[in-house]
């Protein structure tokens, strides 16, 4: 007698008769009054104790992140919490580091704690080789995975996207609307994500005749000192710009810590984007203009997703959310 | 046949025993050998599969924090994993949101899944009524339970304190040494945590026979803008005040940002500090004095208590950590 007789009695999902053993309101009182009849009929009792001896309960769902100490990350992990609780699921978290064999040995932590799915939050999961993503591929013929801004093609792998290439399209095609012909590109990381907004970019020159140019495309640590200190060694070099578009607020922020120190005029003389849309592009003055990545749209899809695959609905396995530019004060735009 | 056996046999602690499986390269070749040739005669395999059954490993430890979009949690998240992992322990993370009925079902959750201890990240675990920490004190006579600066008395609790009341004391001190003598001080919450910091601020103004005024104490949500907004008010409002001491980076920036817009001058008119030496202290130009609240050395003092706890050592029951002002461009000193 489990969670699945009932829900198979009751005619509802596994995902409803959980939100009614967990009180979520989000339930009709007919749908209440019918599954707690059904529960009382075959004698159910939910156990708690059940939790953790993988009698096959749904109660828990896995996420990894790789640093829970980026704050991109840590609002992720926020949001997929909250989803998940407010569907009457629990979670739990393991931040792994960035090696691959942590993050295989967290996997199979998860795994052996019979959770129910496993989410893995950013990009940064997807190695460039697929021999590398095969233990990922190879749990997904349990569970369903889940794919927050990461990308990798399977069976029972849902990935929700932001569209970061659309979004530095946008951003560089409005500076160069605004006047700006020679525009740096500062980024941290070289995921799938990474890697899409790199081709926004490049893709935004190109269609608008402009040459792309490797001495203006530069990696960056993600720390907002690095990121002055970086753009005063261009300066000091003789590089001619007029723009920065970055990968993160951090490096926006590192940017206009450089424009103040070299006296240059934000946006007159030069313009900065960032990225995120974090707490750090109201920090200085002036705030910076972000790309809004839609964090908390990405979570949201992202659990709607996985109540859709325990429903048995017919869920898309890539759903992509598109980006918005907030404009503040370090753009003429 | 199990982890202990081993370790009593090898007379090594079960965390060296763990960390030779894990391959952790902080064992001497003489102990790796030793604990190796026992598990071969006791005919010991490590079995990953015995993990989440209950079956007396110790290899996994349950954090709990309140919120993982916080910076300070984030990072005590970040260094409590690097730090177990390193001493050949897995962790499970839970981020419970401030409700205490959540945070008592996530505290079950991680008993339920056999956790071998529980680490309480960030002050807001315990609450003023006793009766409502009585689960925490249950649950310490199976496990050990470790607090990240937060504070509750019984057996087989541990905490690892910074000393804001200290940090707070000497920050305001040194503000009215510089000539400041209309201290405003924010703060976002009433913790143990918060109410030393206040404490801290209180103690020092009436220990220089200064005047401790509730109109210059004052509240505030957790973000920048709310904070420059506050004090645009106490501004308009005819309050005068040469100096703002704030619980938090966040508030700090705030103030920075009201610096400006009111045209005061940084640190002439207007000294500012913040607390916890975050990265938001480093995004304001001039950049922030702060108080250093040490969270890496907190959660390695943690994870070094917690050993000692598994290795039956007479380890303390508090252990205080003092805090560092760092001293920037906002203040005189």
């Amino acid at each position: 007698m489990n969670i699945y007789d009932v829900s198979k009695k009751a005619n509802v999902s596994i995902a409803t008769v959980s939100r009614v053993l967990n009180g979520n309101p989000n339930v009709s009182e007919k749908t209440r009054t019918r599954v707690l009849s059904v529960m009382e009929e075959l004698g159910y009792t939910p156990n708690v104790f059940a939790r953790g001896l993988g009698l096959g309960t749904i109660q828990t769902i896995g996420i990894m992140c790789s640093d829970s100490s980026d704050p991109y990350l840590a609002h992720a992990i926020y949001y997929l919490e909250r989803e998940l609780r407010a569907n009457g699921y629990d979670s739990i978290l393991c931040c792994t580091g960035n090696s691959l064999e942590t993050k295989r040995q967290y996997f199979d932590l998860l795994r052996s704690k019979k959770v129910d799915a496993i989410i893995l939050a950013g990009s940064k999961f997807i190695e460039m080789k697929a021999r590398d993503n095969a233990y990922i591929l190879d749990a997904s013929k349990d569970i369903p995975i889940m794919l927050v801004n990461g990308y990798l093609e399977g069976d029972n792998i849902y990935c929700t996207l932001c569209d970061d290439r659309m979004a530095t399209h946008l951003a560089t095609s409005q500076l160069i609307a605004s006047g700006c012909r020679n525009i740096l590109y500062l980024y941290t990381s070289c995921s799938y994500s990474g890697n899409s907004k790199l081709n926004g970019y490049r893709d935004a020159l190109s269609s608008h005749g402009l040459p792309v140019r490797d001495n203006y495309i530069h990696q960056c640590e993600k720390d907002i000192l690095a990121a002055r200190d970086l753009l005063l060694r261009l300066h000091k070099s003789g590089l001619i710009f007029d723009a920065i578009l970055t990968s993160d607020d951090t490096l926006g922020v590192g940017a206009v810590k450089y424009a103040h120190i070299t006296g240059r005029a934000i946006p007159d003389e030069l313009s900065i984007v960032g990225y995120n849309n974090s707490s750090f592009a109201v920090c200085t003055d002036p705030e910076l203009t972000s790309i809004d990545s839609k964090v908390e749209a990405l979570c949201t899809s992202t659990i709607n997703t996985l109540m859709g695959v325990f429903n048995g609905g017919n869920v898309p396995s890539r759903t992509t959310i598109a980006a918005d530019l907030i404009k503040r004060a370090t753009t003429k735009f």
